[in-house]
Formats: structure tokens, C-alpha cells, sequence
């Protein structure tokens, strides 16, 4: 099997989820107060578009990265990366609620802003799933990771998952502390690099 | 005709049927009940996204595997291909109309099973045309299918469009069993490989 | 510039709306009569569902041949196939609203029915603009149309654009009768061909 | 890394963003007065889905003209052009709330224009960023440009931007008159041409 179809069909989804968000952006219109005052109130729409936007990009980047570096498509590669795209699609609708009830206090904001850092957390495990299937045999990579160098990868690519497991639990405590710690991650994997193709 | 436009078009068509799915994914909202009540009130929706997510996911992994394997692409191949494509696009429609009324118990959870099972009888139907095509003429694959072993290929492969059948018959007595047997048919076709190139 | 980009973001746009027609496909859900009137209820909706699909489709399979016989692609075209993009992405909502017509009788089926067959004249308009374009000098195509046949190409592919123009007169007559003639000419363009590339 | 998985995503945003516009083509259907009235009523979705189709359309074909001449593929890159897509596909919103006020008058209807107009601009700017970073450094081109030509480059891509700008401020005297500018900013970009590879 060839890997381009792989990618294609990826970033496909990859492109629909991430503009689906936009979805979520939306005023009632005329006669439901002014203008201002709509998009005034309906502010964790627009912070939750942005975070939710640059944590698919940054995830679709880490894809492509690893992804270009990987020698040999079968079957079991494209299961897990299917574990993946099922969780990345459901993003658009965590994002919308968590949104709905930042705002909204008590236990639903807490449980809305849990089921938010708990889906990317669910996606980290994914891309984990993808990482350590291309990690297992030398073969499987054009430029494997050397034995030596592995537990530092995983040290280096784990440890932006542990504030997502933590933000789960600050969601109980604070749900806009949890979706602040979600979008320190997303700046976090900007810098993390999963192991790539030079 | 070249097979890059073929591939990237239905990528793109599964892709977006695929994340599609993700827009019945929903909850009414604050007023609406606590959160964790509409969740839980919405148990089929999370229910049949997974199971029509891996269903088009793995359908398309085995259309991914078949097209890599033809050498020609005519006019017939794409019209074949459109009646695909035509099944997959329902699909959301029908995973939602299901979700709907899975709970809603009566005559309506019968028919609404039967419609998502029947849905993909005739997905598989559609298949079976490209399959059918693809071993029509030696010619028309890089590695055809030997004549003595098609018989065995067919077999194979319908044999996992039986369940559906049964689902549909099974849906008018339970709507619940009937889900069970499309999700475990998913499952029969991650292992059932449809003829690829190696 | 390459036709790679070309048809990427035109397989990208086709695809979308191909798939965006399946958003018309819906049921108020439970409490609103049993599901099997609902359905037929909705007759409408999977009828042009299918017309559009196949039409969309059909147009997707000739702009897939008529684009892989160009061998120079420059901004002209590219503006030229925007032209042709902007009313392929308004399907869906004129499918939707003679869907939504259809059946409603009076002056506003009529205007409906024209409505949808005057966006498949236009759709027709716009790939003659692409055509005319490639036509226009022989080094713009792999395998330019020799002067001589240049004028049965156009009597061909032109007199498939003549029904839609008496759907949209036939229209204010009858409504059903313009719908079928719209379904008729898809059938009509699966035999006709754009020139191509052997 | 190489540059077909950015332009494949980045082709994936367009196309669904910019069929994304079409979801706010819509009528209430029977029942809310004639259809013509409706379609009629409706005039500024329409104006909205033309002129914001062509802006993306023609920010597409620089997109493609301008990556077509990039050598190198980086991080900074990705992120950079991240920037610009999460402003395009916040254009179908802003679209649908300019089309929703534009007719309301008032203040709203000068805040509509002016986030439309100003969403443009922004739009504009991260284009500039994608711009910066490829005339940053010769290497990064195929064919750079010329450091004596930037300035002229520069002169003629940034005075797209200041009608952008100007249109901003317009939309406070004018809503009609900030939207009829953000269209003739579209038809200039048509014939101003990013540096690209020849």
C-alpha cells in the first residue's frame, strides 16, 4: 500500500473537522440584542474556536511530520490512525459544548470543560497508538528512531499529555483554568517535535 | 484516465461523509437538564457515530486497497463508483434517523434499524459492483485475481453482506440486536481483505 | 503553475457539495408521525438528492476528462473554473428549496422547479466557458480538438444545455415534469464526452 | 518535509470553507410568504455568498501561485499559514452576520460591515506573514525575489490591503458602501499577482 492515499484522506478529514468548527460560530441575529452585546456574550465561542483550531493544526502538523517519515503503510497502521480521526472529528462537538456551558456555571461547566481536556487527552493516546506502531521495527521508518533516543521521545512526547490529565481535574475545580491549561499545550507541541524525515 | 483523480475524489467524499457524522453529535444545552442527563440521553448518537465512523473507515481502508490494485480507470468504473459514494453520503442521514428512534421503541425503532442496516446492504451491494468490475477483465488490475481463485474472493467478501441481510430482518423484532450485528460486521471486515497489490 | 492544485481544490469543492446535499435529508424525528410517513413525506427530498448527486457527479466525471487533456494551466482557467465552482456550491440550496417546493403546488413550485433547472443551465454555461477556453488555442491541450471536429464537439455538448433551457420554460407549467427532464439530462451527459486525453 | 501535504490541507480548508458559504443560502419554505418574496428578501446572503466566494477563490489562486515558488517546507511555515486559515474559515460567519444585519440598519449594521471588512484585512495580513517568510531568505524560493523588486512587490500586495482598511472605517457611515469596497478589493487581487515561479 502506498501512503499517499493515507495522507489524502487524513487531511481530508483533518481539513473538514478543523473548519467545522466554525460552525459553532453563530449570533442569533437581529432582535436578540445588539450586535456587540451577542458577540459580547457569546465570547467562549470564539476563544474555544481558536484553541480547538490551533490544537488540530498543531496535531495535523506532528501528523504530517511523522507520518513523512514512516517507510511501510499495512492495515494496522491505518486502524490506529483511524482511533485517531474518530476522535479528532468529535472535537468540533466538545469544542461547541464546552462553550455552551463555560459560562453557564456549576457542575455542567465543570463536566463540559472535563469532557473538552479529556477528548484531547483521548487524542494524544491516538497519536501515541500511531507513534509507537511506527517506533516498533526499524523497518517501519525511513530514518528510525535509534533504541537509545526512544525513551527520550516518548519522555519528550508524554509529557505534553500529563496537563491534559491534569486539566481534567482542575476542570472540577475551575473549568477556564482547565481550558487555559489546553491551550498551554497546544503551545507546547509547537515546539515538541515528533521524530521526522531530514 | 488517471486513478489520482478517482482516489482523491472519493478521498475527499469519504472524508467529508465521515466527519458529517460528528454534526448528530449534540446536546440541547443550558435548560435543557444537566449535562450528564442529555449525555446519557443521547447515548445512540455516541453509539452509532462510532459504529457508522468505523463502518465508512473501514470501508474505505478496503476501497483504498482495491482502486490501488486497478491498472485502468474508464467511465464505467467512476458511474460504479458514483453508486458507491451515493450509499456513503446517506449515511449520516441514516445514523442519525437511527439514533433518533432507537429509544423510541414501537414500530418506528424497526424501520429505522432496518433502514440503517439496509443502508449498508446496499453500500455493499455498490461494492461488490467495483469488486465485479475490477475482476471483469485481467486487464484492469495490476494483480488480477486468478479465475480459480475468485470464486473463494467472492465468498469471502459476501459472505460478510449476509449479516446485514439477517439485520435487516432482525431490526423488525429488535432494533438493538439488529445495531449489534452491522457493528459486528464492521469488525469481520477489518480481518476480511478484499484483492490488493503487494 | 501545475494542474495538480487545480483539481485538488476542485475535487475538494466537488466533493464538499456533493456531500453537503445529504444535509436536505432529514426527519423531524419522533413525535412528529410515525417514521414511514415522515419518509414519504419527504419523497421530495431523496428524489432530488439523487438527480443533484448523479448531476454533480456526472459533471465531476467530464471536468476530470476535460482537465487532464490541458496542458497549460493559467489564471484565466483558474477564474473560469471559479465561475463554474460558485454554482456547482449553490446546488444544495436550490435542491433543497425545490425539495421543499415541490410538492407545495401554486406559483412557488413552478418558480422552484425553474429555479433548480436554471442553476444546471448555468452549471452548463460555466463548463462550456472551460471548454471554450481549452478549445481556444491548440497548445492549451495535450491532444487539442482538430479544427474540423471543434464544431461537433460543440453541437454535442451544447445540445445537452437545450433541455435544461426548456426545464426552465416547462417549469412554469409543470413542475414535475421540468424535474424529470433535469434527471433526463444527467442520463444524457454519462454518453456524451468532453474531449479527453487517450 | 514536503510541500504536497500543505498545499493538500491547505486546498481541504479552502474548498470546505468556501462551500461552507453556501449553508447560508437558505428560505424558510412554504408557509413564509412566496418564494420570490423570500429569495428577494434574502438579496444580501446572495451579494454575501458571491463576493465572499471570489475573495477566498482569488486568495486561493495567490495561495497556489505564491507556495507553487516555495522550496523549502519548515515548521514556521505551517504555523504561519495556520494563521491565515483559521481567518478564512471564520469568513463563512462573518459573511452570514454581514448578509443577516446589512438590511437592519442602525448601528449593528455598521458593526456587521465593519467585521466583515475588517475580517478581510485580516485575512490580508496573515497573507502578508506567508509573503514575509518565503522573501526572508533567497533559498526558500525557487525562483526568490529579486531584493531591488521586493519593495515593488511589497508597494503593490500591501495596497490591496489599505481599501480593507479603508472599507473598516466606511462601514461606520456606510454599511452598502463598506461592502460594494471589500468587492472591488477582489476584482484588484484578480489582476495583482503574488511573486510566483514561471
Amino acid at each position: 500500500m502506498d501512503r499517499s492515499r493515507l495522507e489524502s484522506f487524513s487531511d481530508g478529514v483533518f481539513a473538514v473537522a478543523i473548519t467545522l468548527l466554525a460552525l459553532n460560530l453563530t449570533v442569533e441575529g437581529p432582535g436578540h440584542g445588539s450586535l456587540l452585546y451577542q458577540l459580547g456574550h457569546h465570547w467562549p465561542s470564539f476563544v474555544a474556536y481558536v484553541i480547538s483550531f490551533f490544537t488540530i493544526g498543531i496535531i495535523w502538523v506532528n501528523h504530517h511530520a511523522l507520518i513523512a517519515n514512516i517507510a511501510v503503510v499495512n492495515r494496522t497502521l491505518m486502524y490506529v490512525n483511524l482511533l485517531l480521526l474518530v476522535i479528532i472529528v468529535a472535537i468540533p462537538f466538545v469544542t461547541a459544548t464546552m462553550a455552551a456551558y463555560l459560562t453557564a456555571g456549576g457542575q455542567d461547566a465543570h463536566i463540559a470543560a472535563a469532557l473538552y481536556a479529556g477528548t484531547f487527552e483521548l487524542m494524544g493516546l491516538a497519536f501515541t497508538g500511531v507513534l509507537e506502531w511506527a517506533m516498533h521495527e526499524d523497518e517501519r521508518m525511513h530514518q528510525p528512531v535509534p533504541a537509545a533516543a526512544r525513551t527520550a521521545v516518548r519522555a519528550r512526547f508524554y509529557s505534553g499529555q500529563i496537563p491534559y490529565l491534569v486539566a481534567v481535574g482542575v476542570a472540577f475545580v475551575s473549568a477556564p483554568a482547565a481550558v487555559i491549561i489546553t491551550a498551554l499545550v497546544a503551545i507546547y507541541y509547537i515546539f515538541e517535535r515528533t521524530p521526522t524525515r531530514h
